[in-house]
């Protein structure tokens, strides 16, 4: 059977082989043109069924050629047998056959070969589970060859139908037929079956199905034919077993394409592109239509902005109802949080919890759902981002250095910095982002992936020191470990020590064991914290330790990390039926992450947990809800804002163009447009809430963003046996990132849920993040090259144009600079790294 | 260019594309076609030099078709330009060109392009290393084609030389040169370079260059082109898209093959063999020639066996001459230590040590040097096996319960074996072998597999019983752990309690924290052993634990497990030059051996390590090193041990010859034949020796000797750019296996150096062995079968003949089967588990 490739009853007789490119021989293809320039040719025949057909056929033979009355009854008789259907079953039906009985489905397929053809469809065809992956539209064409003793010369004949007939169980499934061709002969030309697949072939081919409804001579037919022949490539015999099946590629031409020019010369000697690699390989960098044209109006740029999306906004909610968005949903928001748990930690070091882990969440939660409800591009997820931090930081010593208030201070430059992102949509400044190469975006890209990466390791490698491993741990000294709390010298322990984490104990790894020979001041039934909080400290070689919760959270780290991999992977894998694939494709990361809170659950250390804050109230009790303008600094400090404001405004540009160039990339296909205007309107704006709030300030995070366009990636699903399934776009609707800011929104509300996840596997879905956006980048591509010899390297289609040499070049220059960059951003300099990029 | 299959310098001009199946267009051999029939044709000609071809050319010309002499010169002129190679550069030349100047190559390659042609080679074609890729005694086809303004029609000319001559700079690599093709034409025609890639694809054809050699007419080589078409495989053009590549087959057609038989009549329909999958699909149930037939005389299938391996012997030793085997040696190893030791331990538990480590080591290493010595099948590693282990187990316990010594009356039973042995070598029992069929073989392969996985991980799992780890462990309770020494009250402890593995502490986790509030009897700097031997014992929460060893024992478990298959699996990776890759893998399991060890040394926990006996004296003293026959038992066990050694022969000739008809499978192409009936009498010697030394029995290991054959596979230096290298079979010889079992008797000595190897390390090895084994059979691929949809099963050999409910069924049995085997093996009746088989 054809649909778009062939497919073959296996010689088992039992089993559909799989899809695959039907390769002829030259000589069935001539012979099949010798069969269709002297047999029969019936064009537009009227007839209602197969028998009809059948009789006309027989009867209009040319008087020469005429066949007896016997011959002709034994031919239809034979030809009005009930073809054998292979049916297709799927895997569950004939694990179940084998389960029940062996031998049933075998008698069962044999059963009444010699039944006469039904004239309605029988129960089989219309059940047929086949009958969903032919589109919609289609009609079946019959093909019948085959050896008969009892002819003396071959009966060819080609028949088209006037009208598409259904004639009843001839088809596999059914459906209205429009072609048949007959070709019986003696048994001295052995090549029947190989006509027919040549007639099959040329049958699906659409070039000659238009010829084929068109023709109305027998003449148009040929030519169609010789059209046919001309396209074709052939494979010399030595170079190709000619009994393996090539697989069908994953790219075809389009018949339009095929029609346009002579395939010789458009195609000269097989250098085009590779179709197998075009999606990357193509110029990844955005081609924006009008998208980033000046208008030279002020707001011109962001009028068309909101004219553009304003009609997409209803769809925006109705095509979120698919359960793929639940797996986003869920997938983005655990993402967040512990991207808003990270920020809020480091922020709050930063600044004395001026600003900390609470205000992360309500600020992440409020910009996060604004800027979902009113952006250009709903599907960007807004976060706190490394150069801000930076700011931040240097900000506040600053203000600390030079008795400033720092909340008001840092309200002042907000204020501007929102002025000047105004001062930019309004004179359209985004248009200046379509001079952004694929250069830039791919170092810009690179970096914040490795910078994911590195943090999620760097913080792994943190948890060590958290929770310390003795590694001079010797099973012949567990008689010298111990850790007691000492009460009743407090002034023999240093004063100032702080006793609020597992870091903190009185001894350290290297004083002598002897320590412990000091007999236990007080009783030892004090824990820890009771200890701590009467003022006592531990005394003791142990205390310091913490046995077996780094190592289990290394193994737990590893394990959900692999497994995201593996269950992501698992789409493209050979078992299981594609529903069940790629429903746990989908789920990959929350079944990862459930499978590690399980193992962690059932091992039962103390491994950290994901804490979220749980009260509503300013983490500094020393600030308030609401940032007053004026009052604790001078009247210039809101002036002289400005000049911290201008790098405050390149930054936040920066970072947030790019990030949007990044997301509306061609290959993501997306369909509403982009928002570049608006979308630096949103983030301007909401720096005046987040300022006189006293949160965090919010740009596009390019990881988490790409995070969630990939968990809405639609794919068509696979129709004709043998096409790959398309990447059709992304699921663009607004309700995914609404529901994550909710989500985190009430968050505070779910912290008896959210405190058995451990962090381990939620850094195990960072690293996660930060390879698939790493290799998601052609830069990657590219550096995989330098490590491989020129013969192995895959056949993408710049390798074909460009020179290796400048490929390797265009390759170190961009890793060079991404170094450069790295090295900026960890220096004091990060801040200007925006301009560096 | 074309060796095998056709390379192209791509458009950017610096690079050679990969080598591909040269698909042309049907038009385009139509076209040579043409120019073979009218063009000019000299075969036979006799010139030196390039220049006198192409003047005898141009002045051979028909007198109607004769060209102007200018025109003349003007085409000789072009004709003999140097033509520009593209010079085949490896990674580190194309790295270290970047660094040094990036633009020199590209000046290079274009430099003085119109020189002339020169007469000698140039220094570049002798240093090509393009060369070696060339079969020896390859001759150059030259095919010059192209568009030249100065025509006004085709010039076509196929010349043959009587003599292969070099032809100085033509040709990329210095050749002798046979045939040459010259097509020029007006830029009218536009196909002269589709024209040129037919021609050339026509050259490399094996059955048209004999053709081309013999042609005596144009007509010959007419003829030879129409076969050539008649063979052509032809891709419908809307199925397929001309400008993908089409990379090389795995295995190509015999050009025999080709004239044998009509390719029609051979190959129906597409539907031979899968070469891609023939390897295993294929039969592996070894054809044994005579190897196996009966002579019907005492002894005469020994006789021949020896005759057979005798001539081999000199080469057994002189082929084992190549790294590989060092690998080997090292790998085969530490495999045969870690099993000495695991069975040692076990045997030494199953006899109250009547058979230790040590015994297990001395054995090992006699009996198999004497069988790598001796035997048939050098490649073969003895080992203790699982079913002698528990016949020894059943044993010992008959023997104390029956009040019989156990080592003299064992000795009776080694002495009937071996008589028993002795008389299956001599009655030729071993021509049984032929019947067994996949199905046993399989199933017992699979089986042996499985409990190499089992165990590796059983004995990790053992590991958290050993270093039990504190699921419990709350950091805030660190205050309550603690453990001491009491030696004061040693009535007050339970008495019989043994002090002897870290298992044990007199205090369970269940006890309440507040034991450790009786203040300490004894000084504490008593360490656990100097506590223990002064008759005291341990009291505390944290006796009984130990911290991180289990969780970093995994670590190294998993990591070792998973760095061996990585580097196993670089060998077919894109990266590195060839050469890089074959060292990697071949030395892949040393390799993740040693980085193991580092890791764990540079972490420094007390993990548990290879520990071998360091002292030659046996380990229950109460045994010497011979076993008298007679003296502790009544007289009449002598004889009724026949009893016990009908089964223990039974047991061992199974085991042993299963294990011989797996390592003799002919997919391992061995070519110096088996030698079934020499291994079993070699077998049935050795069981005297080990009996009257008290050592354990042996029998051949499957696992670890697949891993032996699967780390000495030879594969070809592919040879033509686009061939596969073709594995051409094991290195057969005597010399690893003599070094691993030497390595093995002097381990006593290298125990200081083997001490640093972690056992969780070699169980990751083991893990690794039995993963391989398993998926070395079909088996595995048809229960992969289960789990897959029909449409993305690999077009494997028997799915195209077999139905797949048949294959279900057969795997579905198989399974049971095996299931049965693991559920007998498991229970006393392991020992009837050969019989089972």
């Amino acid at each position: 059977r054809w649909i778009k490739f062939e497919e073959k009853v296996e010689d088992g007789g039992e089993r559909w082989s799989a899809p695959h490119v039907p390769a002829l021989s030259l000589h069935s293809l001539f012979q099949l043109r010798t069969c269709l320039q002297n047999g029969m040719m019936l064009l537009d025949l009227d007839a209602t069924s197969f028998k009809e057909i059948i009789d006309k056929v027989l009867s209009g033979q040319p008087e020469e050629a005429e066949l007896q009355p016997a011959l002709r009854e034994r031919l239809a008789a034979l030809l009005l047998l009930q073809p054998q259907h292979q049916p297709t079953k799927s895997l569950l039906q004939l694990l179940a056959e084998l389960g029940l009985s062996p031998c049933r489905g075998k008698a069962k397929g044999r059963s009444e070969p010699r039944a006469q053809l039904s004239k309605t469809p029988l129960k089989e065809q219309l059940r047929n589970r086949f009958k969903k992956k032919v589109p919609p539209g289609a009609e079946a064409a019959h093909v019948a060859v085959g050896e008969v003793e009892f002819l003396e010369k071959p009966f060819a004949a080609f028949i088209r139908l006037r009208r598409g007939v259904s004639l009843g169980s001839l088809a596999e499934v059914s459906l209205p037929s429009r072609f048949l061709f007959i070709l019986l002969g003696p048994s001295k030309m052995k090549a029947y079956h190989e006509v027919g697949r040549a007639m099959a072939t040329l049958l699906t081919d659409e070039l000659f199905q238009r010829v084929a409804w068109q023709a109305e001579h027998r003449e148009h037919l040929m030519a169609g034919m010789e059209a046919f022949l001309d396209e074709l490539i052939v494979l010399p015999p030595g170079k190709w077993d000619p009994s393996a099946r090539i697989p069908p590629p994953s790219h075809l031409p389009s018949p339009c394409r095929r029609t346009a020019v002579d395939p010789l010369d458009q195609q000269p000697h097989g250098n085009g592109d590779m179709p197998a690699a075009g999606d990357r390989a193509s110029p990844g960098h955005p081609r924006f239509g009008e998208e980033l044209e000046r208008t030279g109006r002020l707001f011109g740029g962001l009028l068309r902005d909101i004219r553009r999306k304003a009609p997409w906004y209803g769809s925006d909610f109705s095509d979120a109802l698919h359960p793929q968005c639940l797996s986003a949903v869920l997938y983005i928001y655990l993402a967040t949080v512990t991207n808003a748990i990270t920020f809020g930690g480091m922020l709050g070091d930063a600044t004395s919890n001026m600003q900390g882990v609470l205000e992360s969440f309500l600020g992440t939660a409020f910009a996060g759902f604004i800027f979902c409800l009113f952006s250009g591009q709903p599907l960007t997820i807004l976060s706190s981002t490394g150069p801000v931090l930076v700011f931040e930081r240097l900000l506040f010593s600053f203000s600390q250095d030079h008795s400033l208030d720092y909340l008001e201070f840092r309200l002042w430059i907000g204020l501007w910095v929102a002025f000047f992102g105004v001062v930019l949509v309004a004179t359209e400044a985004s248009h200046l982002v379509r001079y952004f190469t694929r250069f830039t975006e791919e170092g810009f890209c690179a970096l914040i992936s490795l910078i994911f990466i590195y943090d999620s390791l760097k913080k792994m490698l943190s948890l060590a020191d958290a929770f310390p491993i003795n590694w001079q741990y010797r099973l012949d000294n567990v008689t010298s470990y111990s850790c007691t709390c000492n009460l009743s010298s407090p002034g023999t322990a240093p004063a100032p020590r702080h006793c609020g984490g597992p870091k903190v104990s009185t001894c350290d790894p290297s004083s002598p064991p002897t320590l412990s020979l000091q007999p236990p001041a007080t009783p030892a039934g004090l824990s820890r914290t009771q200890c701590l909080h009467r003022g006592g400290h531990l005394l003791g070689t142990s205390c310091h330790y913490v046995p077996d919760v780094t190592l289990i959270s290394f193994l737990l780290f590893g394990g959900s990390f692999l497994f995201c991999a593996a269950l992501k992977r698992f789409r493209s894998s050979r078992y299981f039926p594609v529903g069940v694939r790629k429903l746990v494709s989908d789920f990959a990361v929350i079944l990862a992450i459930l499978a590690s809170c399980a193992v962690d659950a059932v091992l039962g250390l103390e491994t950290p947990k994901l804490l979220v804050p749980s009260e509503l109230k300013p983490t500094n009790p020393a600030r308030g809800w609401i940032v007053f303008p004026f009052g604790a600094n001078p009247w210039w400090v809101c002036l002289v804002s400005a000049v911290p404001a201008v790098l405050v405004t390149i930054l936040i540009f920066m970072d947030q163009q790019i990030t949007a160039v990044i997301l509306n990339r061609r290959e993501y296909k997306l369909q509403k447009g982009a928002g570049f205007h608006l979308d630096l309107l949103c983030v301007s704006l909401l720096m005046v809430v987040t300022s006189v709030t006293g949160l965090p300030w919010y740009v596009s995070a390019t990881v988490i963003s790409l995070a969630h366009m990939e968990s809405l990636r639609k794919e068509s699903a696979a129709s004709a046996p043998g096409e790959h399934p398309k990447f059709l776009g992304i699921r663009e609707q607004r309700l995914t990132g609404l529901a994550v800011f909710i989500l985190m929104g009430v968050s505070v509300f779910m912290a008896p849920v959210l405190k058995h996840i451990p962090m381990p596997v939620l850094y195990g879905v960072f690293l996660h993040m930060g390879v698939t956006a790493l290799n998601s980048i052609q830069l990657m591509d590219r550096v995989r090259l330098l490590l491989m010899p020129a013969k192995h390297q895959p056949d993408l289609a710049y390798l074909r144009h460009v020179p290796l040499r400048r490929v390797h070049l265009f390759t170190t220059i961009q890793l060079l600079c991404l170094a450069l960059l790295w090295v900026l951003k960890s220096t004091v300099a990060a801040i200007i790294f925006p301009v560096m990029v």
